[in-house]
Parts: structure tokens; sequence; C-alpha cells
């Protein structure tokens, strides 16, 4: 076994992986990026076999396009992942024959929490396809929400999705009045009425209804009040969430995930004044990890 | 082929198929009882094999039940099934090979309105798992909601359960108020904190939510104000249901399926107050559907 002066001097691999795809990095002890690669999911709840193979050739594509030569076996890989909150899915991933050097799991949150205040404390609001908050202060993480799709997930780019669809098949119905998210809706999905509508919808997973979430920030700042009002809701409970963390008293707190640029502008200005940038991707958080840990041990 | 002399002599078999049981009824040429079966789902959006399983199994134990030493190729049938208002499965289902002597098949909505009303005109709103409403006037067909869980079916026993599960998520995040729900909820789940929650409800389908439908109207009748909100919006949607159907000038309107007891008292008076009870139910409406489309050859 490798002690911890040969590992500082090593190469990384940094993955961060999640429900729509998974990234992962190569980088040298100095966090510099020399290779990157992009693969398919990696949330083992949607299936583990999925998960490694896209971690395995994400990390593949990487050490590739990085030019060194050297093997995954020579890696020391910090794997940030959905799903393995878990706790089933973390026992699942750990014990996970892996073609690495060596591997230190972590959840999506905390390596993007890490990322965001470069190994320093702070909390992160995370919304894209999924939504959820969390913190992590003198060594205490913190998670808020995140609970999935459809039964959780307030204020992400899948419940927006599912919202703006809910509110369309009732409007066809004549049951609600209609929104400008109609017509953007059944022209996204290319259908024609309601029973069109729900043949292509039915059984949809989370990625599928988070591409109909930009539709119903366009409508909103067109001036849509249906529109509006479901977009404030998402953006309340986003704001609920920060002030949530806040409590926990984070140094720095941001916002972070697809869907940032879209809803920020929606938040309340207690929160929205206090966010900031975030410095480092998750898969850097990754990278953080890993080299934490490694000097733990 | 026989003639139509011929089959008002014969035995009818009446299907009532829906997303968790199959009924199956043998019925002779006056619509009396002679047999009963119970089977599994028969929703074909669930899949075809299990549809046809249920329903070949509910007849031969209906059969067996009715005592008859007849077989299933001597029953004409009428087979209503959920899932078939979507023309995909209609067609799948009508190619089935099936092993009656004759089979007429119908959408579940057509088969509990001509039940509901004797094969007269009428409209009913349905909320059991799912919701929907559906008329048949003059001939012509109506359907209203129905899209299905989780995208649609508001009012719905499903619908009931989901809001419940998301907010007690939120509740138990400290992100809102607790309610009387929580403790029901995770009482009924046997599961102690949002984490363990996750993990029993993640990707469950609408027939595991509509078991904690009850729970969210015992805490509206005992006078938690966030399940009387929850109750209040649900029951809302099907009184609006209601009077989108009554513009079709249905004689006669009712209220069936499994939450009926449940909601009906939550609904506007003006709905309430003009709702009349179910003259027999859908699997006879089956029956008449049969023995209507024999009439017609």
């Amino acid at each position: 076994m490798p002690n911890s002066s040969d590992n500082n001097n090593s190469y990384f691999l940094g993955i961060d992986g999640g429900g729509s795809k998974t990234k992962a990095i190569i980088v040298d002890a100095n966090n510099k990026v020399l290779g990157e690669g992009i693969s398919g999911p990696a949330n083992p709840l949607h299936g583990f076999e999925q998960a490694v193979n896209s971690i395995t050739e994400s990390a593949e594509i990487a050490l590739a396009n990085s030019g060194l030569s050297i093997s995954l076996g020579d890696l020391t890989a910090g794997v940030g992942l959905a799903g393995v909150n878990l706790p089933v899915l973390f026992e699942q991933m750990s014990n996970w024959q892996h073609p690495f050097g060596r591997m230190f799991l972590a959840t999506d949150l905390l390596i993007a929490c890490l990322g965001a205040h470069n190994g320093s404390d702070g909390a992160v609001m995370i919304t894209g396809t999924g939504s959820c908050g969390f913190s992590y202060v003198k060594g205490h993480p913190y998670t808020l929400g995140g609970h999935g799709f459809p039964h959780g997930d307030k204020g992400s780019g899948a419940w927006f999705g599912f919202q703006a669809a809910n509110y369309v098949l009732m409007s066809l119905d004549g049951l609600k009045a209609p929104s400008a998210i109609n017509e953007k809706l059944l022209s996204l999905l290319q259908v024609k009425d309601g029973l069109e509508m729900v043949e292509v919808i039915a059984g949809k997973p989370a990625a599928f209804y988070a591409k109909m979430a930009n539709l119903v920030f366009d409508a909103a700042e067109q001036g849509d009040q249906v529109a509006q009002e479901i977009v404030k809701e998402g953006a309340e409970y986003i704001s609920g969430i920060a002030r949530q963390l806040l409590k926990q008293q984070p140094p720095r707190i941001s916002l972070i995930g697809g869907l940032t640029p879209r809803i920020k502008p929606w938040l309340d200005d207690d929160v929205k004044n206090i966010l900031q940038d975030p410095l480092s991707p998750p898969e850097i958080g990754s990278v953080i990890y890993a080299k934490q840990q490694l000097a733990l041990l």
C-alpha cells in the first residue's frame, strides 16, 4: 500500500456522477486538469451496472484525453454520486470491485459543496434535474430535500416540467384557464392534444421532465401568470432551503446546478443577496474529497 | 356465427379490469349473476401479458363458481379495461387471441357509466386509485382527466397519498409546519424518518400511494389544516369535473370508485346535491355493453 507522500505525488481522478451524465477529470497533485471525459448516467438508484459502467467509461475517456501513460489502477479516485445518500446504495457502491488504485466514495452533495467552497466549510443549493440543499460546517454534513422524483425535489428542473405537464393536461380538459405554457409544451413534445401528450409522458423519468423546465421560465418571463405562479412556488422552496441551511452558519453559500441562471432572479432578495459564486465544479470537489481522506489515513 | 336470438339465450361474461384487480361475473340473459371471480391487475399499460392472464383467470374462476357445464368459448364477453383509452393499447387488446366465443372491448369508463345508469345515458366521476370523469349522452362518449399517475389523476387515492408524502418529506426537513399527517404516514409506512421513508416510497406505483389516501381524510376530519387543504384541493378538482360533465346534459350523474364515501362530503354543494346512486357495478356495465353491441350486429 502506498504511503501518503507517494499519494501526494500521484494523479487523481475526480468523478461527478448524476442522473443524466457522469463527468470525469484527471488532475495532478495541484488540481491542474489534465484530461476530461463524459459518459452516461451514474445514479445507482437507476441501476448499479449502468452506474459503474458510466464511471469506468468516463474515467477511461478522461485518461485517454490526458495522454498520460498510466492505467486506471494508478489513479486515486474521488467518486461523488447521486443516490448514495441512501445507505443501501452507498454500501452497494462501496463493495464495487472498482478498477482504481483507491476509491473514496461520497454523495454528489458533499463533492458539490467541497468544490463550491474549495474544500472549506459552506453550503450549497443545487437545482438541476433534481434539487436539494447541503451544508458542511465544522465536519457536520447536513442535507435538506433531495428526496427524488416525482415525490420530492421541488424547485428542480423535473419539478417545473412536471407542474407544467400537470397544468397543461388540466387546461386541455377545460378545467383550468389556458396558459402560454400549453402551446410551448405541446410544441416541445410534438403532440397535438392531451391524449397524445399522455402517451409521450407516461412513465417518464426526471430527466425527461427537466427538459420542459426552460419553457416554464420562458413563459414566466414573458408575463404568463400560470407560469409565474409555478416559478414562484418552486423558487420559494429553494429560498426556504437557503434559510434553513443558514441556520447551520455556513461561511459561504452558493446556488449551483443547471437551473441556476433561470431560477436565481426569482429567489427572495434576502437569499439572492448573500449568494456567492461557486469556486470550483463538483468533479474538483471529488478530488478535494479524495485528498482530504488520504490525508486522514 | 350465432344469430341474435341464439345470443339472447347464451351466458355472458362481464369483466371489469383495473390497475389493482380484475372482477369477472357470469350472468344469464336477464343479467342474473351466476358466478364471480377476482384476479390480479388488468391494465395493459402495465403489461399486456399480465392483463390477459388476469382476464382469463378471473373468467375461469367465475365460470367454476357458476357451476355451469360450459367453457369460456361458450361465453360472450364484455371486457372493460383501464388503459385502453390509449389507441395503441386498445388495438393491442383487440388483437388478443382471446378464449371467449366473442369479445367486446370497452374502456373502464364506458362500462362504469353504462353500469351506473343501467345502460341509459349519464355521467360518472370515478375516484379510486385513479380519477376521471366520463359521460355518455346520445351516443357521444366524453372523457375528462384519467391521464394516469403521477402526471394526472388529481383527486384520486394515489393523488391524495402523493400529496401527503410530498408534504411529510418537506415537513420532516423543517420546510413546512408539522401536520397530523406526519405521524399517521410514518406509522403506516413503518418508517421513522425521511430517509427511511424515501427508501420505501421511491419508484412506487399509484396503488401504493392510494393506500395513504384514507389517512389524509382521517386527519382532515379530525381538523388538521394541512390535510383539509389537500382534501379541499382534490375535491375541488372532482367538483370541477362534475361541472364540466354537466355541460353534456347527462340525465343522471353518479360518483363511483373506492374513495366515494370519503370525498363525497367535501364536494361543493351544487355538485353533491345532484349526485345519484349508481344502479349497477361496472362489471354489469360490461355485460350491458356486450348485449348492446350484439344487438347492433
